[in-house]
């Protein structure tokens, strides 16, 4: 049944790979919080998914790419209200896997062919998501989903991984 | 019997639309930390009642400014002892919603037509509120708010808002 | 049976007005976070009884400091394996009561009068401590034991509070 | 039956005495938060064994070397997928107690004496840990571990520790 292989996951960056929160000073948006396992589960998806990050948040987009970068991903600004038609213009949104929490992203999630919401977004999210992480952003959501994907879509168990010390 | 439409949404700021936490340093507060989908939700919410911001912060107040002019609304300077009278020289008590979470906040929640608590506040202040959020401040406690009081108030169902795409 | 009242009230400083947690970079402590409703409260409390901070943090204590006094309050530098001689030799241990969560302030709490533990602290500190907080530190775990002394030792019954206005 | 007696205790950093959270700003990772009662408890655990931190981290490991070498003990950069063989050329796996909570680090439990994961830890982790901590990382994990293997393997309760006022 499941007979579509999804050749792109995107991610949505604040709430997902961030804890959601960031810190102020007077002068603005100074530091997002960002968490661990993220970046060594995104290691192994790659080899088997394309991966892309979006984010709406144009104040703080150059703390999200410099973290994203970091990690050796790309990052495009992309509002919430421009998802849809964006991910359809560039990309095929029925070959997607789309990890978002944002209070609009429902409506991603209803076009794509794989959602999935981390713990902690809003009920009609999470509702709206095929799969609901256990895990809290900046606390192994990602990693949690990354698990779950390879799993479900290229019946790689993580446990029998073989690649492991071939990793950067 | 829902007959009064509130005409005035008043936020409390700290505890509310940050963690309620600050860092510091030897040189005093430094940082607030904000979350996700206030700002989304306000931008709904702002088409339907009035919205505004008081703080009793005053050694946080520039900080707490910031973020609140950065989502396009005002914020005044009330201390927590002046409040009820405030709301009452400048709004019509029983025309407003105050969502607060500090420990003397039961008292103008008393006063108002309607009140909210997000998860967290202490157990009388709670109990003096309307609704209480499941959500705690600074994640999601505010649109989940939000989300209530255009379903209460104005048979606003989130899911049927037409005017998504012409959000700024 | 209660006859004893105390008469000084005395808090650790980590992890009862911070939540316990530092950030570092690579030059040291940099930031404590602090919480809400511990400032609002302590105004009340000090009306019934004389209340002071000590830390055994020296590398963090100007940090400490700065928010103690902001809050109006003393602080003093006592290690914790030397704070039951200190309280001992500057107060009545039997007239104190004391808020700490440390792994070694069980030792402090069975001499004093009476001892609170917020919660989050380890299993032998809260069994040694008369009264658990519900609440974590920095998240009104001060507020609630303010909330509960004043009810216990004072008979004053935070909701008929009169000299509210009085506040500063 | 627990014949051998375990001579080192090597602990990864992130997730373990940090809460596995890195405060990010445009220029990269700025601030690592580190939790309480780790210091304090590993003062008295190096009285019994051998303490050694390990770090993958490497944008990250000034910081982590500021507050491991604060706290009194040495880190050393083991990028996670050299690790077992790291710990076998330099101590005796079966002499080992290692403590971490990284995607990983189920490979190098299952090589050591004793292994503990903090509560957090993605599932696979936990089952491969002798021990998991109810406590989260900075928030006590480290200090339950240590509690934990002062009595298991040293017969030590912690109650009865004589030596606490000849500590620093």
């Amino acid at each position: 049944m499941k007979k579509t292989k999804p050749e792109y996951f995107l991610f949505d960056v604040d709430g997902v790979i961030t804890s959601g929160q960031m810190l102020y000073n007077q002068h603005g948006k100074k530091f997002k919080i960002f968490g661990q396992d993220d970046h060594d589960s995104l290691k192994l998806m790659k080899k088997y998914i394309y991966i892309l990050f979006i984010s709406g948040d144009k104040s703080g987009f150059k703390i999200s790419k410099k973290r994203v970068n970091d990690m050796g991903f790309d990052i495009k600004f992309v509002p919430s209200n421009k998802r849809v038609e964006w991910i359809e213009k560039n990309f095929d949104l029925k070959k997607c896997i789309y990890m978002g929490d944002g209070i609009f992203d429902h409506l991603v999630m209803k076009k794509v062919l794989y959602s999935i919401a981390p713990n902690g977004a809003l009920e009609h999210v999470k509702k709206s998501a095929n799969y609901n992480t256990k895990n809290y952003p900046a606390k192994r959501a990602v990693a949690e989903a990354v698990i779950h994907v390879l799993k479900k879509f290229f019946s790689v168990d993580f446990f029998d991984i073989k690649n492991f010390y071939n990793l950067k």
